[in-house]
């Protein structure tokens, strides 16, 4: 609904591409923010899906936080702080420091304008209004032309197993700086969660689905463990493509490449692909990596070399272009 | 408790008055308690119970807010905006800004830093905490070594009769801005509220009972009318006084004056006491209103002169020591 109407309303000379061609985009936080970005920019309005992952929701205050949504919301409608990647550019934190006053520690850091977003999500969902209805809602309202959907309007709540037990996920990442080493995830409520039929219409009707290069454990990971997500995605006659987000054996950002490590994967694209395997046909690695190709394509599919860091919007621009098989 | 503490901690060379003379000040807000903060200021630490009007809590995005409760505690620990009387000093409203990104209407002004106090409140009396534990802890962080006591623990929601029907008070307050005629105010849930066990012991103990000059109707009138407040107040054998709100036919702040009128009373330091006739012993009026002291007199109780307007520090302190009989 709210697609025909956007695809009614946008600008008509922007149509470079063919508006038949349905893009859904799996992504998690800043880097899949980034190619997400990327691929609202090279697409005609309306065009892109996005479905984001809810599995690092979580509570503080009372205020339901939906970090991947925020970063993905913030990102396409180009109000993100560019040099940290998530929150808002411009944002303060006098709440914060009210907050500080009152004795209440702030390990997570929330801005005055971030913090109006978590209160009207947390009004609307005890209004009884769901994750996906709030999220379209706050999207439009900032003049986002590409749906933006929760992976699921359940709460799944991530967890890792650590030497020093199960923490969730925010405390590991943020308040241990994901130093802690990860033997394995778990996703508290995901079996009673349900791909919502925005998601399996969008991907349903997509011709591409792209696999961001968001942490394959804690990011795409759990929107691919949604019940029936994995059955929806293999059935699909899309093409399917992955960036990977490990460049020359590092994460650009997290702890993607420790996790590898120490799930006792191979810390390369490689590693990623293994995960991949039996869901991609086509992975796209950095330039610094292309002696993995053969590896790569070994396992079914092809790979392809690209400038997968992205710092400018042309880089992100590039990318997506490069993901959408466009300059080949 | 906290009570004892206070007056075991606090600073024995502030002690010019009696310790053995607690004093116990009813309270709406701005004109309340910059009196309370006058009385704060000039007793030793620990001897000022100040009760204070929550019958214009109300919710907003899910927040519970409590203006009078605020602007009491915000003007005792110094960070009130002295220029507006509400809110705090330097407060910003990144907040607000970012709601209106998201079209939401933004007719009550909530500063970031202010945000925070609705916020932990919220999250608190979300907990099962009670208004009184939340507000005894929230004052103590600011410093405040006077007892802030909400009227009640239970809601009590205050509306104005008017020619266009009953509105909620912080539509007529804030967004009608009082122009509304007011024949009449009701008090939701006023029934089933009881005083708190602090506030019957503060009132037990007082030997000064002071009505601030607020609202008789809307900001005094509810903690009166909390069942059993008025019989626990009159049989305390404390010197009872109230500080008239009207100064030279009108208020300072605030509707009181048009209420007067509204409602059939005398608009002057005289309708004032007639409303508190039976309850106190003892009326100052500004020195503006003099003529009237002949006609309060006839009502039973004494009346005084002095200099009600505050708008210093030294203005809030004077007056408080006339209130207190300190000077006399």
């Amino acid at each position: 609904m709210t697609h025909d109407v956007l695809r009614i309303t946008h600008d008509l000379r922007s149509m470079t591409y063919d508006l038949r061609l349905p893009v859904l985009a799996l992504a998690g936080g800043v880097g899949g923010a980034k190619l997400a970005h990327g691929l609202a920019m090279s697409l005609p309005a309306g065009s892109l899906s996005v479905v984001v992952n809810t599995g690092d929701d979580f509570k503080l205050w009372g205020l339901h936080i939906s970090p991947d949504l925020d970063t993905v919301m913030y990102t396409l409608s180009g109000l993100a702080n560019r040099a940290q990647g998530w929150g808002l550019e411009g944002d303060t934190t006098k709440g914060m420091e009210m907050l500080a006053r009152y004795g209440i520690d702030s390990w997570f850091m929330l801005g005055d304008m971030d913090l109006s977003t978590h209160l009207l999500r947390t009004y609307l969902l005890n209004e009884g209004r769901t994750l996906t209805e709030i999220t379209s809602q706050l999207a439009a309202s900032l003049g986002i032309q590409s749906a933006i959907l929760p992976m699921c309007n359940e709460p799944v709540e991530t967890f890792v197993q650590t030497p020093n037990g199960l923490l969730d996920f925010q405390t590991y990442f943020v308040a241990h700086k994901h130093a802690d080493n990860v033997s394995g995830v778990v996703l508290k409520g995901i079996e009673d969660a349900t791909p919502t039929p925005e998601v399996l219409s969008a991907i349903e009707q997509a011709q591409t689905i792209v696999l961001c290069p968001s942490n394959p454990f804690v990011s795409i990971g759990p929107i691919l463990r949604v019940p029936g997500m994995l059955n929806a995605i293999k059935a699909s006659s899309a093409h399917k493509v992955a960036v990977s987000p490990i460049v020359g054996g590092a994460a650009l950002k997290g702890p993607a490449a420790a996790m590898l490590a120490s799930m006792g994967h191979e810390v390369s694209p490689v590693g990623v692909a293994q995960l991949y395997q039996g869901v991609i046909d086509r992975m796209i690695i950095d330039r610094l990596d292309e002696s993995y190709v053969p590896h790569i394509e070994a396992l079914g599919m092809t790979a392809e070399i690209a400038d997968t860091i992205m710092k400018s919007d042309d880089d992100r621009r590039a990318l997506a272009e490069r993901v959408l098989d466009l300059r080949s």
